[in-house]
C-alpha cells in the first residue's frame, strides 16, 4: 500500500496529523537486514565514493611529497567548495536567502559542484525535507536515528523514497542552470573533483600527483566531512537559545568547522534568513562573503527576519529556561496557606508560647536559629514586633537575598479586620 | 549640630528612613575647598605614603639591577600580602566568613600587615560600613562620587567622622590580637613593608638594595593597587548577576587583578559566603586557599550560602532583564482589544470585502502583503478558512518563530455565542 505513493508525493503521518520527532528510530536500515537484501539496501556508489576517498587520500598523502604552492592552492580550492556548499547548495537554492546575478549563480553551481555531494536539485530536496520534517522519519538525516547515521550513514544507503518527506520544488525544477547542471552532474562532478585540480598543479608548477593526491582527493574528504557536520555535529553540540522542541543547536565549534554554519538552532527557527550567526563576533565567512558580494552588486534582496521577532523566541527560550528552573528551588509556604493571626494573637504566641517571631509587612516570621549575620541582636530586639521599618532601611535596608532567606522563615499573616 | 553626633554613632539619614544610593556626591572634599581649609582637609601621613611610594618605587626600581631571587622573592612576598588582605583582613575579619585557628591567625595578620593598609580594626570597621551604606555618603568609598575616589581619593583626605556610616564592631574590640596589632601598628607595618623585605634578601643573598626596592616598594605598591580595585574597578566594570540595586559588579579581570575578589556582586549579595566565586572555573585563588587551610584544620566552619538562595537571586534577576526586554518588543494587538467576528462575518469580510483573511486557533489574520516562505501558494488556499490544522502539522507544524510572527497580524477574534 506505501510503495504506491508517488516518490517525492506529500505523505501523511502514521498516526494523526503530528509526528514526534522523539519516536525511537531504526540507527541504520529501515527493517532488519539479511545478506540478501544487503546488496539492494546499499547505496553503492555513493558508499564507494564516501569510503574510498578517505582511504585513498590518507594513503597517497602519506606518499606524496607536498609542495608550498600545491598546499596553498589546496587551502584556496578547499574555501572555494565550501563555500559553494554553504552560501550556493544551502543559503541560496536550499532557502532561497538572497537573490544572486547570473554569473555569481554560474560560479556557485561550479564551486558546489566541487563538493561532489550531488546536484542541486537533488541536495536542496532533500535540505528542504530535512527543515519541514526536522527529528522524523521523513527527515532524510535525522539526527534522531544516531550521529552516524546523520553525519554519513544517510547516504551510504538507499531509503524507500517515500519515506523522504514532500518538499516544494518548483522553483528549482523550472530553473534551467539546475536542470543542466543536474543532467551533467556526474561527469561534472569528477572533473572538478579530480581532473581539474591535477590540471591545475600539473600545468601550472608541475606537480600533477600532488594536484590530484592534496587540491583533489585530500581536499574532498576535508570538503565532505566538514559540510556532514552541519547534519551530525549541529543537531548534536550546543546550546538552543531560540527554540528546544527539536535537535539544531548553536556551537562555535560546529561554526568553526563548517564555515559559519554552526549557528544551526538559529538557522532553523529562521531558515529564510541569509545570516547563521546575528553577532558580528560570531564566525559567519558565509555570511560576509554574500554580504561583500552584495556592495558589488552580485548579490541581492539579502533576506533577514526582523530583530523583533528573532529578539521575541531568544526571550521566550529564557523564560522557558527560567520557569523551569524556579520549579526546582524552593519559595517557602504560599501566602495563601499560611495560617491567618490577628495582631494580639502574634503577641501572646510570643509572649505565652514564647515563639521567636517577628512580624514584616504583614507576614508573620520565625526566626529561632536564624543565624543573623552581623549578630543577633538585631533580631532579638525585634521578636513579637513589627520591624518592617527597621529592615526596610530604618536600621539597615536588607539586600534582596534577606529577602529571599525571609520566605522560608515564614509562619503566618495578618488577619484582615477591615 | 551634626558635629555634635558620636564618632562612630548611628547617623539617622537626612530624608526619612531611605537613603538614596544615586543621590549626585562631590568628587573629592566634602564641600567647597580653599587653600586656608586645604591642609587640615589632606589627610597627610596617608597621601605621603600613596604617593611617595609609587614614585620612588619606579625611579628606584629603573635604577637597581633585578636578581632573580630577588624577583621570585618579590613575586611570592606579593602573593602573601595580597592573600593577608583577602583572606584575612577581608573575608576572615571583616566578614566572619570563616573561622581559623590562634596560627593561622597570626599569620594571617602579619601577611596583611604587611600590605601597610591600616590596622584590621581600622580596615574591617570602614569596610563593614562600605558593605551596610553601599554607594550612599555613609559608605567611606562610595564610587557614586567616581572612580578616583574609591580607588585612593577616599585615603587622601580626612573625611568628618561622623559622616562615615555605622557598623558593629563589637567582636573587633574584644578581641585581644587585633587591638595588639592595632596599637602596634604603624612600626609593625613599616618594618615588614621595608625593613624586612631588605634584611631577608639582604642576608640570604646580599642583595640588601634589591630586596628593599623590589620585595619592598615596587611589591607594596602593586599591591596597594591591586587591592584598592576592589573598591574601584569591582564597583564599574562587569554584569550584575545577583542584584543591580547598587554599583558591585561580577568581572573575570577583576578577579584576576585582585586575587579573586572580581566577583563583588556575588559577594554583595553574600557577604558571609567564604567564597566569592562559586564555579569552579572562575579565578578565586583566595577561596582555594582557604578551602585547602580547611583540610589541615587550620581554617573550618567555612559559611556558604544555599545553592537554593544563591539561584533565587540569579533567577530573579533573568526575570527582571526578560521583563525590560519584553518592555521594548512589538506583540501586536492584544487580544482583548481585538474586535470580535462570527464566523459568518468572518466569512463574508473575505468574500465581499475582500479581504485577505484566515482564521487560526479561534484568531483572525490578515495575511495581505506576507510573503510566505516556501511560496504564497500555502496561504493561498487558506483565505477564509480556518486553518488550524494545516498550520498546526496537517500540513506544516510550524515553528515558534512563525507563531510570533502571527501575533503582528492579528485583526479579530472570533465571537463566542454559547
Ligand atoms: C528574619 C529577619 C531577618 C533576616 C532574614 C535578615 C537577614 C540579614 C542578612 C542576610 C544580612 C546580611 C546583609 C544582607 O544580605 O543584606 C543582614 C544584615 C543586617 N541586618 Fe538583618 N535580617 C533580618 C532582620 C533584621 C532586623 C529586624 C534588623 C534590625 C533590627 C536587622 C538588621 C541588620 C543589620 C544592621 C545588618 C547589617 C549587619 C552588618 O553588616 O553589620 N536585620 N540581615
Ligand atoms: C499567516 C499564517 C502563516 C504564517 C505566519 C506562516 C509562516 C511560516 C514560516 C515562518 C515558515 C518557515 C518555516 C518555519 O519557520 O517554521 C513557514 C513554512 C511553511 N508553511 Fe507557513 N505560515 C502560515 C500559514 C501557513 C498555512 C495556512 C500553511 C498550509 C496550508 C502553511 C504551510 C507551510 C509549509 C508547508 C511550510 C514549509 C515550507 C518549506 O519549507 O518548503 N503555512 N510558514
Ligand atoms: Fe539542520
Ligand atoms: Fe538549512
Ligand atoms: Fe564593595
Ligand atoms: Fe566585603
Amino acid at each position: 500500500m506505501q510503495k504506491s505513493f508517488p516518490p517525492y508525493g506529500y505523505t501523511p503521518t502514521e498516526k494523526g496529523q503530528f509526528i514526534n520527532p522523539h519516536s525511537k528510530l531504526p540507527p541504520l536500515f529501515d527493517g532488519p537486514t539479511t545478506l540478501k537484501n544487503l546488496v539492494s539496501r546499499v547505496n553503492w556508489p555513493q558508499s564507494i565514493l564516501l569510503l574510498s576517498t578517505p582511504i585513498l587520500g590518507v594513503y597517497l598523502g602519506f606518499n606524496t611529497e607536498l609542495q608550498n604552492k600545491t598546499l596553498y592552492f589546496s587551502i584556496i580550492y578547499y574555501f572555494i567548495s565550501v563555500f559553494g556548499i554553504t552560501a550556493g547548495y544551502h543559503r541560496y537554492w536550499a532557502h532561497n536567502s538572497f537573490k544572486a546575478s547570473n554569473i555569481t549563480q554560474i560560479i556557485l553551481s561550479i564551486a558546489g559542484s566541487s563538493a561532489f555531494q550531488g546536484s542541486i536539485y537533488w541536495w536542496s530536496r532533500g535540505h528542504r525535507a530535512h527543515h519541514r520534517w526536522t527529528d522524523t522519519d521523513k527527515d532524510p538525516y535525522a539526527v534522531t536515528r544516531g550521529l552516524f547515521f546523520s553525519h554519513i550513514g544517510w547516504m551510504l544507503i538507499n531509503r524507500p523514497k517515500y519515506k523522504l518527506g514532500y518538499a516544494d520544488t518548483t522553483d528549482l525544477k523550472s530553473n534551467s542552470l539546475i536542470r543542466f547542471q543536474h543532467k551533467y552532474y556526474v561527469p561534472f562532478a569528477i572533473f572538478l573533483s579530480f581532473a581539474f585540480p591535477a590540471l591545475f598543479a600539473g600545468l601550472g608548477w608541475k606537480d600533477w600527483k600532488g594536484g590530484f593526491v592534496f587540491a583533489g582527493l585530500c581536499r574532498l574528504v576535508c570538503v565532505h566531512h566538514a559540510t556532514f557536520c552541519v547534519n551530525s555535529l549541529a543537531h548534536y553540540l550546543g546550546e538552543t537559545p531560540y527554540a528546544d522542541n527539536h535537535s539544531p543547536k548553536n556551537s562555535w565549534i560546529t561554526a568553526i568547522i563548517t564555515g559559519g554554519e554552526g549557528y544551526h538552532n538559529f538557522h532553523h527557527e529562521f531558515p529564510q534568513d541569509y545570516r547563521n550567526a546575528i553577532l558580528w563576533y560570531q564566525y559567519d565567512p558565509t555570511k560576509w562573503l554574500i554580504k561583500c558580494l552584495s556592495f558589488i552588486e552580485q548579490t541581492y534582496d539579502l533576506n533577514t527576519f526582523s530583530a523583533n521577532e528573532i529578539e521575541k523566541g531568544r526571550i521566550q527560550m529564557i523564560e522557558k529556561k527560567v520557569k523551569e528552573t524556579k520549579g526546582n528551588l524552593k519559595f517557602g509556604t504560599p501566602l495563601h496557606e499560611l495560617p491567618e493571626y490577628t495582631m494580639e494573637e502574634f503577641e501572646s504566641m510570643v509572649k505565652v508560647k514564647h515563639k521567636q517571631w517577628i512580624l514584616l509587612d504583614g507576614i508573620m516570621y520565625d526566626v529561632e536559629g536564624f543565624d543573623h549575620p552581623g549578630g543577633s541582636k538585631y533580631i532579638d530586639t525585634g521578636i513579637g514586633k513589627d520591624m518592617t521599618k527597621s529592615f526596610n532601611g530604618g536600621v539597615y535596608s536588607h539586600s534582596n537575598a534577606a529577602r529571599n532567606l525571609l520566605t522560608s522563615m515564614r509562619v503566618g499573616i495578618i488577619k484582615d479586620e477591615s
